[in-house]
C-alpha cells in the first residue's frame, strides 16, 4: 500500500487475504493450489458448478461460490473434540469449467478434471462441491477408471434413491442407476442411508431391489444408533470393496434445517445427526472421496442456514479425518 | 390434441391429468368423486375453506387449494413401512360452499355437507381440510346426529384447549366448548395432547377441569412415549365411546417446524413426533374422521414447509390405516 | 356431484371450471384447444417451459404454470378502452415437451411444435410464453420456414442486444445473433427498443453495428414518445418485411417493477410504458407472433408483481388487437 | 421514576410518551381524546379494525395498529409547503369494537360509533382508518342520517367500482352498491377516480352506467392533469351536494408502490400522484370525512412501504386542510 | 371515553391497557415501576438497548421494544407445571439511556443504572434485556461493587467464549475477558455451557485455559443430561461463590431455532433444551440476576420465532423461580 | 494451474481475476492501487465501512463489500451516450480501518486516510463509499485542510437536512451541522436537493435558515427540470467556491426504489431522476469528490435493487466525467 496510508486503510474485502498469526479462519486455511505448490495435500476441493442437469430448476451451480464465502465464518478449532486441525493441508482446485448448453460435455469435463486431479494428487482426499447430484456419476467413473483393479462402494446420504432410468439423460435423479448399470459400482455395494416418507416411487424401489442396493431408513438409523449403523456399513464395505465414495445429497435433511435444498422434505434428518454421521465416517481411510450436492443458495433463507450447515458438515468430516489420522 | 402436435406438445399444467402406469403421484391417486362413481371409498376428503371465523386474521381458507397443489410432490409408496398404499381408495369431495359474511351459515353448510357425505359414503373415513378450528364443531355435530345412539370421543392435538366461551360466537377458540356444552361430546371423552407453555389462560384450565377434559402435556407425552400414550388413550376411549374423531390443530407444532400456522409457538411438537402419533392412531378403526386445521399458506415460508408437513402427516395417517386394514 | 350435496359443496379449486354467465375471468375465456375444436382461434398460446438454456440459473421454466394461474385475477373487460374483448377467441395449446438434458432437442421440439401449430391454425396470432430468450430463435425460424417467400422483421423490447456469439451454444444471450447470422432475419429488420445503462459489452455493440441492428434507447423512446417511435418503427418495417415478430424480454423493465426477472436492472422501463408500447403494437396486423420471456416466478416477490405485470401486458396486447380488428 | 435512576433510565418504549419542546413527532401531536378533553378537534381519527368482511382473506384489521406505530417516523412539518401544521388539532378516538363472528353487528357498531362521534364533535373532520372497504357503507350511512336534509357525494380513489350485488352480504366489494341502492348517495354524485386495466367485470360496468356513477380512468387523470380533474370534480359536486365523503381504497396504487394491499395491481397510480390528489382535495371544506382502507400490514414488504405511504397520504390530506384553512 | 361512545369504541391499541379480571396476559402482569410504587418486586426488568458495540452490525438495540410487544401473546399460566405465577411481582424499569456515539458512556450508564436499581430494589431478581453481550460486563461489575465482600460466579449459555482481548474496546466478544481480567469474577467461577463447532479460535481456548474458565460442550450436556449438568454446576458454584449471574447469549441456539440472532450457527441447542436449562436454574435462589442478549428482531424471520422463543425462555425462568419459592 | 488441468478447471470465483480482451466488466476495470502503481488515477475509490455512528441501527458498514461484488454485473460501455469509458482510470484504495468501539477514532481514521490519499493522488476524483452519512464531515474537513486557501461548497442529495445538534456526538444526522458550525463550509454554499414530506423537524428548518443553507425541494426540482436546476446551482457555486463536494444520501430515493436504505421514504426521488442529476453533475470539473452513503445491503430486498441502483448511479457519474473530459 501507499506510504503513510497503511496505517488507516486496509485492502478491500473482495481480495483474498491470508492472515498470519495465531488464529486463522477457514478462508485462510484452505489455499488455492495455484498459490502454494505441493503434492501432499491432505485434501483437495473441487467446485462443480453444474445444475442445468437438475430435473427441477435449481441454482445449485451457485453453491461453490456461496460455500467459499462462508469460509470466513469458521475457525480451524473443532470444539467438540478439542482439536485444531490447521495442520491438515487442504488445497482449493478451483471450479470445473462448464458449457452453457452441452450438458454431456459438462459431465465429461468433470470426469476429466477428476482424472487429472488424481494424477496430480494421488494420495489426497477428494472433496467435490456441487452442483446437483448428476455430478456424482462422472466423479465416481473417474475414480474407477483411475483404479482399474479396485472395486468401489458408495455410502449415500439421501432422501431419494436416484435410480431413475436414463430416458431423459443423466440428471440429478439418475447417478446411482448410471453407476450400477454402467458396471462402475455394484448395487450391493451401495448403501443409501436416510430414506423415508413418500418420495420414492415403486419403480425405483423395484430397481433398488433388482440391483440389491442397500436401503437404511432414517427410522432404522435412529433406532439402531448412528455409530452402530455406520460401523456395520463400513465393516461390510471394507470386506467387499477397496475404495468408498461418500455422497451427501443435502436433501437428506429435514426441510426445516435445509430450506435451501429444492428437494428437502419434512420428516428428514436433523443437522446434528448428519454431523454425527460425518464424524463417524471420518474414521475410515478407505473413504477416498466425498461430495456435497443439491444446495441452492438462492433458495436458502435470509440467514443462509443451509449454506452454513453444509460448511459445518464439510468441516466435521475433515476434522474427523485429521483426528483419526493423528491417532495412528 | 391436434394431429402431429402431440409429439411435441403436452397439456398445460393447470389441467388435471391422471397419469397411468407404474408410478403415480398423490395427485393422480386421489380422485374427484364426480369423475369416478363409487360408494366404497376408503376415505373421502372435504375442503373446508373457512377462516373468517378465526379470532386473529388468517388465510387458512386458502389451505385446501395449497394442500391439493402439494399432492404432486408425493408418491403412494411409504418408505418407512415399505408399502404402496395406492389400493386405498380416496375420493376428493371438493370444497364446502361458503358465504362471504354470514359465518353461521358457513358452519351450517359444513354440517349439512358432512350429513350428505355420511349418507352417501357410510363406511368411509372422513377427512376434512380446514380452514380454522371452528369447523370441528359442526363436523362433529354432524357425525353425532348421524349416529344417534352412539357416543363420540375426541383426540385433539393442540397447543390450546379451545374452550373459550361463546360470547363472541363460534370461533377457532371455541369448538371443544361448543361440543361439550352442547352435549355432543362429554368432556371426559376429550383427550387433548400436546399442551405446553404459556398459551392457555387460567379460565380455560378451569373450564377443562370442570368438564373433565383430559389434558396430556407435550412433556408427559415425551416422558411416557408416543406409542404408550396413544395406546392408553385409545384403550380408555374404546371403553367409553363408539366413535373417535381426531382433530389436528397444526399449532401443536413448534413454530420452527410450522411457521405457516398463525398460532404456532416455541416449545411445541416436532414434525417427526406428529407423524409418529398419526401412525399410531391409524391402528384404530374406531377413529372414523379426522381434520387438519389452522394452516395459513400465505403465512408459510417461501419453501412452504408447513403445507408440505401437513400433507406428510395426512399421508402417514392414511398409509397407517391401509397397513392396519391389510393386516386383518 | 352427489345428490343433495351440490347445495353445500363445490368442485375443488384445482379443477378447471368454466363459469358461464355474464362475467368471466381470463381463466374461463382462454380455452384448451383439446376441449373446444375450432380452427379460427384469433390467438393461440403456447407454453415453452425451457430455461436450462439460460446463462445464469433461472426457473423461467416455471413461468407458463404461474402465468396460467394468474388468469383467475383478470376479467375480459379492458377499462382503459371501455371494451369487453371476450369475443376474441383464444386457445391454449399446452406446453412444448422438453428433454431434461438435451437442450438442442428442446429447441427442435419448439420449432416443430410451432410448425404444426401454423399448419393447424394458419390465421391465428401466435403467442409463446417462455422460458428464457433462447426460445425466440427456433420460434422465428419456424415461422420463416413456414413462410418461405416472405421476409420477417423483429421488434425486440429488451435491455440487452442478445447478440452473443455461439461458442457456448444457443442460450438466452444469442437468439438475435442466431437469427441474423442464420439468415432468418436481416439485422436491419431488427428493432431493439429499451436499451440503456451498462449492460451491453462493446463487442455486442460492434456486432449490432456490423449487422445494422436498429437500436433505440429508453431515453430516445421517452424523448420522442412511445406512439411516435412505434409508428416510425412499424412504418419502416412495413416497407421492408411481410411479417413482424414481437419479442418481449421482460428484463426491459426496471428492477423495481420486475424483481422476478433475473436480469432486470435499475434504469429500466416502467410497466405503464410497456403497456403503452404493447397497445400501440396491437394496431399492426403485420405482427403475427409474440413472446414473453425470462420471467422467473420463484424469484418474484411475495405478491408476484412480475407475474401479474406480464399477464397485464399480454392482455393489453390482445385487447388492442381486438379493438383494432373491430375498427375495420 | 425512582430517585437517582432518572438520569440513566427512561420509560420503556411501549408506553405513550408525549415529548414537549420544539420538535414533535406525529405520535406526540395526535392525542387520545380520553387524555385531552376538547370539543373543537380539527380532525378526529377512528380505527375500524374489521376485515373478516373482505372477500379474499385479509389482515387489514391489523392496520390501525400499524398505522399508529408509523406515527413515530413523521414530524408535523410539511416541507413541500414549508408549513408546520401542529396547530391543527387531531384527536385519536380509539378503535371501533368488533364482534368476532357477527359481521353485521360490526357494521352496526361502526355506524353507531360514527353517530356518537358526530354528536360529540360536530365540526371536526372525520378520518376513519380501515379495515376493508366494507366499512365505508356504514360510515356514510351514519353521516347521512346525521345530516337528514343534506345530500352527500363521494370521491372514490379505487381500481374497482365496488358495485357488486349483495347476494353475499356487505363485503369490501359492495359499499358503493349499498349506498346507491340504499338511496344514501345518488350514483351521479359518486366520482370514481383511478380505474384501469382488467379488474372490473362487465356487470359492474353496467351497474355503474345504470346508476350513473362517474368513472374517471387513470389514463384520463394523467392526460388532463390532477389539479384540473380534481377541480372539475369538486366544482360539479359543489353544485350538487352539501357534503363530500372521500374514500381512498389503497388498491388504487400500483402493486409496486403498494405491495401490502391484497388487491393492488400493475398499471395503478404512483404514490406521488395520490399525494397530489389528496393535497388538492384539502382545498375543499365541503369534504367532511375521509377513510383509508384495504391495507394489510402483514402482507406488506419488510420495510413496510405501504404502511408508510398511507401515513404520508394521510398527513398530506391534513396538512393541506390546515394550509387552506389558514389562508382564509 | 366520551358518553355513549364507550359502548362501541375502545382505546386504541398502542395505549397501555391493564385488563382486570380472571385472565391476564403477560403485558398486563408486568407493571411499569412508575405506575405502581413498591419495593418488593420479585423481579425487575431493565431494557438495555445497546448494540453499536457489536462487532458485526446488529439491531439488537431494537430487542427490548420487540420483547415487550411479544408480551401480549403469553398468559401467566405455565401449563407444563400447572401453575399460575401471576403472584410473582414483576416491575418494568424502562430502558437505560444510551448515547449515540460514546459507547463507553453507554456502558457507564448501564453500570450506574444497575447500581441505583440494586439500591432501590435490594431483594429483587434483576433481569436485563439486551442489547448485545457487551452489556454483561457493566451489569456484573455493578453487582460486584454493590456486594463488596461477596464473590460472583457466572453461568453462561453461549456458543462463544467471549474472551477476546480488549484492543478494540469492550464489544460483544469481550465481556468475560473484561470481568476475569478486571478481577470481578474469577475464571474458575465461570461456567460456559453450550460450546460446539468451529466458532472459537485457538487463542480464545488458550485464554479460557489460562483463566480456568469451565467449558461444557453441547455434546457433553446432552450426554450427561441437563438436570445433572445444571445440578453439578450449581453445586460447585454454591461452594465457591455467594452470587450467581446467569447470562444467556441466544446465539447458543441452533440457527434453525434462532434465525434472528446474527451469530447463531448450525449445530446449536434446541429451544426445548434451553427452556429445560432455565427451568433447572430457577431452583437456585443464589442466582440473583440474568440477562438475554444478542437478539436482533430486524433479522428475525417473518413470524418472529426468535423473539417469541426468548420470551418463552424468560417466562420459564421466572415461573420456575416462583414455583421453587412457593415450595419453601 | 496444474499441467493438463487447465483445460477443465478454472480458478475459483472468490479470487480476483482480471480478464483481458475486448469486453471487460467493471470488476476488471477498477484496479486495486496495490496491484498497479500509478499516480494519475482519474478517480480513486475509498471504502468507508462505518455505521455504528448511525442513529438507528444500520449495516451500512457492509455496503463497500456489497458494492464491489456488484461490479461483476456491469460493463464499461454506457449505452445512453454510446461511449466506452474504460480509458478513465479508476483505482480501488481499499477500506478505511475502523475501531469497534471508538467512533471518534473511526472519524479520525477517515480524515487521515483522505489526507494521505490527496497527497498521493493530488489530481484524482475522490469517491467515498459509506457507511453512514457521518463520514461526510471528516471527508470534507480533510479536503478543506488540504486546500487551505480554497473554499468548498456542497451539493447534497438528501431527504434530510442533516443539521442536528451535536449533543449526541457526530452521527449520520449531523454532518452538515458539523461542517457549517466548524467553519469548514459556509451554509450558503450548501445546496440540499430532494427535500420533501414530513421528515425534517422545525428546529432543523430553523437551523437551515439561520445558516442560509439552500433548500431545493423535490417538487421544485421536478417543476423546473433537472438540467436547469443543476445548471443554476453549479453556476452559483462556481462563483462562490473553488471546490464542490457532492454527497449522495441514498435516502433521497423513494422507498420503492431504495428499500435497502433504512431512512428511505415514500414521496422520494425515482432512480432515473438521480441518474440524470449525476450525469449533469459530471459536466463540472469543480466537483472534486463524491460520496454515496446510507445503503444497508442486509436490509435490501432479495434482488438487491438498492445495491445495484447505487452502482448504476456511481457509473453514471464517472461515465459523465469521462465524456465531458473527452469533449475538451
Amino acid at each position: 500500500m501507499i506510504e503513510g496510508l497503511n496505517e488507516y486503510v486496509q485492502k478491500s474485502s473482495t481480495v483474498w487475504i491470508r492472515e498470519d498469526g495465531k488464529d486463522i479462519k477457514v478462508k485462510d486455511w484452505i489455499i488455492p493450489v495455484w498459490e502454494e505448490q505441493r503434492e501432499d495435500w491432505d485434501a483437495v476441493i473441487l467446485g462443480v458448478p453444474l445444475s442445468r442437469s437438475s430435473i427441477s430448476a435449481s441454482a445449485a451451480s451457485e453453491f461453490p461460490k456461496a460455500f467459499r464465502k462462508a469460509w470466513e465464518l469458521f475457525t480451524t478449532y473443532y470444539f467438540d473434540e478439542h482439536v485444531d486441525f490447521r495442520d491438515y493441508k487442504v488445497g482449493d482446485l478451483g471450479d470445473v469449467k462448464m458449457h452453457y448448453t452441452n450438458i454431456l460435455q459438462c459431465h465429461d469435463n468433470i470426469e476429466h478434471a477428476m482424472q487429472h486431479i488424481q494424477h496430480n494428487y494421488p494420495n489426497s482426499f477428494y472433496v467435490s462441491i456441487g452442483g446437483d447430484h448428476s455430478i456424482t456419476a462422472p466423479l465416481v467413473r473417474s475414480i474407477q477408471s483411475n483404479n482399474e483393479n479396485k472395486s468401489i462402494g458408495i455410502v449415500q446420504l439421501d432422501t431419494h434413491l436416484d435410480l431413475r432410468d436414463l430416458s431423459q439423460g443423466p440428471t440429478n435423479g439418475t447417478p446411482i442407476r448410471q453407476l450400477v448399470e454402467g458396471n462402475v459400482v455394484k448395487g450391493e455395494n451401495v448403501y443409501n442411508i436416510g430414506l423415508h416418507g413418500f418420495y420414492n416411487a415403486p419403480s425405483l424401489i423395484e430397481a433398488a431391489h433388482k440391483h440389491k442396493v442397500n436401503m437404511i431408513s432414517l427410522k432404522q438409523l435412529r433406532k439402531k444408533g448412528i455409530a452402530s449403523v455406520i460401523h456395520d456399513v463400513m465393516e461390510q464395505l471394507s470386506n467387499k470393496v477397496d475404495i468408498v465414495y461418500l455422497t451427501v445429497d443435502m436433501d437428506v435433511l429435514d426441510i426445516t434445517y435445509a430450506p435451501g435444498v429444492p428437494a428437502s422434505t419434512p420428516g428428514g434428518m436433523r443437522t446434528d445427526e448428519l454431523f454425527d454421521i460425518l464424524f463417524e465416517m471420518g474414521k475410515y481411510p478407505i473413504v477416498r472421496a466425498m461430495d456435497f450436492v443439491c444446495i441452492d443458495p438462492n433458495r436458502d433463507n435470509q440467514v443462509q442456514s443451509t449454506v452454513k450447515a453444509t460448511t459445518y458438515a464439510f468441516l466435521t468430516a475433515l476434522a474427523s479425518r485429521y483426528i483419526h489420522k493423528m491417532k495412528k
